[in-house]
């Protein structure tokens, strides 16, 4: 599948970060920015911009703040032919403490959002436009979201100057036709924007998902290595260079970073399809309940946690 | 999904035994038939049915054989509610190897071939349906049919009397667009038979692809306990059940099964999403040196073995 419009999103970093507090080393922020930019990845996620105040720097890796002293350890010294992204939470970060992008290294930064904080969303993307990147709006959890409010925020987001609106699977919940409904859902009321999908693997189907938002018009593409990220995790990008058979991706790079920096990883913490993610993901729920059963001793009790969630008292 | 025509098979013990020579005790096989049967599942595929000379007891378990014995040790006390199967593989079970069904307590017999078996396969199929069993033919490797050859062979299973064919994708090669047109040649080819998918994981798409056949209008699906099955394993049957939505069909049981079952045998073997079986899926290549490759000392150094795998001298 090989159209000129598609880019893809690395998050490992960013997305795997929540499964480890972003306490990732340089050498392998250093190692999965070479890799994927060997690979011709367009762009790498390599974290959260937050403002200092909103977290302590004892508890969460230097990816959650993304300042450029950090990200300048990481690129110093090469060609930089990746685009770098960061993502920011509404309410984590003030519009202070984005620098002028002709003081970062940052190109583009996506501003995630639950569909009550569109209008914030919007005002936020409207000042990193302003200040000179890229920037997209990550509308989150739209699985939960009822058909009015759905449409009302689609027209509030057409009304924006933001050129990339994401479909966010966040619970891993949908199915591929949901992908296709939402898809033409997006782009009818989107005339003129560019759609991405980010997708999560509780069913097994965030490559799937991502095949159908392909299929369905969908240009931007998040995946990580491994498909590493919160809970289930997400699109394997490994699996993603391979589908889209565009003679600029190479697969071996991905394979070598996997090798190197991702299976030590996968010894310490649990992403990908384990039962609790399975649960809330056909549920329709947050994973933090699966992921705190994951965290558990109890993690191979699986009835215990299927019968507290499906408790209907 | 519902759709009365829909039947699920569990091939738990059949594909899985490929990982362990069917070593599983009478307390698993008794446990996933109970399970099964209280999940609503409509077949459980329980061995494959193979001449004593094919194999030494002393180095497979006894689903390998299905005999009458062994299976009445597990259903005997029971009510029998769940139909049971059992593979045949062309050239290890001879004619006067499988009982008349009135000495058996099987009742379907599945016949695995490759393309050029397809006349000994149809041969073997009818002497079941004479003794009188239901049968089906399982076309394996069908990723690696040229054209021609495939359409031949379905004109040979139009004649037979065999009323369900399956497609099978063996490799784990296939993405949902391949299912989709080779849905629609198999049910165009084959008026008035019923069709059926048996999927691997190798891409992360064996329970996309069961759906993408269901809504192709597939009728009998395969599935396994959490995935258990032969290198990437198939598709999970807990994901097939919960999407299905049929108020016949109970996810508990599979949920209790898998942790009481599956998840010991997790820890000591390794089917699902691993990278050589990635590797092999997406070059539609047989599993077997990637199974080899997670049975060795180097199961990590993957960068090996896609190095190997791709090596053009």
């Amino acid at each position: 599948m090989f159209r000129p419009e598609i880019k893809v999103i690395d998050c490992t970093v960013r997305d795997g970060g929540l499964m480890n507090k972003w306490q990732f080393d340089g050498k392998f922020v250093r190692q999965v920015y070479d890799a994927l930019t060997e690979a011709g990845v367009d762009y790498m996620e390599i974290g959260y911009i937050s403002s200092e105040s909103a977290f302590s720097r004892d508890e969460v890796g230097p990816w959650r703040f993304c300042a450029e002293d950090d990200i300048q350890e990481i690129i110093s010294g090469t060609e930089k032919k990746i685009k770098l992204s960061a993502m920011a939470d509404i309410g984590r970060v003030d519009h202070d403490d984005i620098p002028p992008s002709s003081e970062s290294s940052l190109d583009m930064i996506r501003v995630a959002c639950y569909v009550h904080q569109i209008d914030t969303a919007i005002d936020l993307a409207h000042h990193c436009l302003d200040k000179g990147y890229e920037a997209t709006i990550n509308l989150m959890a739209v699985s939960t979201v009822g058909l009015r409010e759905l449409e009302e925020g689609l027209d509030d987001l057409a009304k924006s100057r933001v050129p990339v609106i994401y479909l966010v699977d966040s619970f891993g919940a949908f199915y591929s036709e949901d992908i296709e409904t939402l898809a033409k859902k997006y782009m009818e009321s989107l005339p003129g924007k560019t759609i991405g999908i980010h997708s999560h693997n509780n069913q097994q189907l965030a490559f799937a998902n991502t095949i159908s938002a392909i299929i369905s018009g969908i240009n931007y593409l998040d995946a990580t290595l491994y498909g590493i990220g919160r809970g289930a995790g997400n699109c394997p990008l490994e699996l993603l260079i391979s589908f889209l058979k565009n003679p600029k991706f190479k697969v071996r790079p991905l394979v070598k970073a996997i090798e190197e920096q991702i299976l030590p990883w996968e010894k310490k913490i649990s992403w990908g399809y384990y039962v609790p993610y399975m649960i809330t993901g056909t549920m329709n729920q947050h994973p933090r309940t699966a992921m705190a059963h994951m965290e558990s001793k109890n993690r191979d009790q699986l009835i215990e946690y299927y019968d507290q969630m499906t408790s209907t008292t």
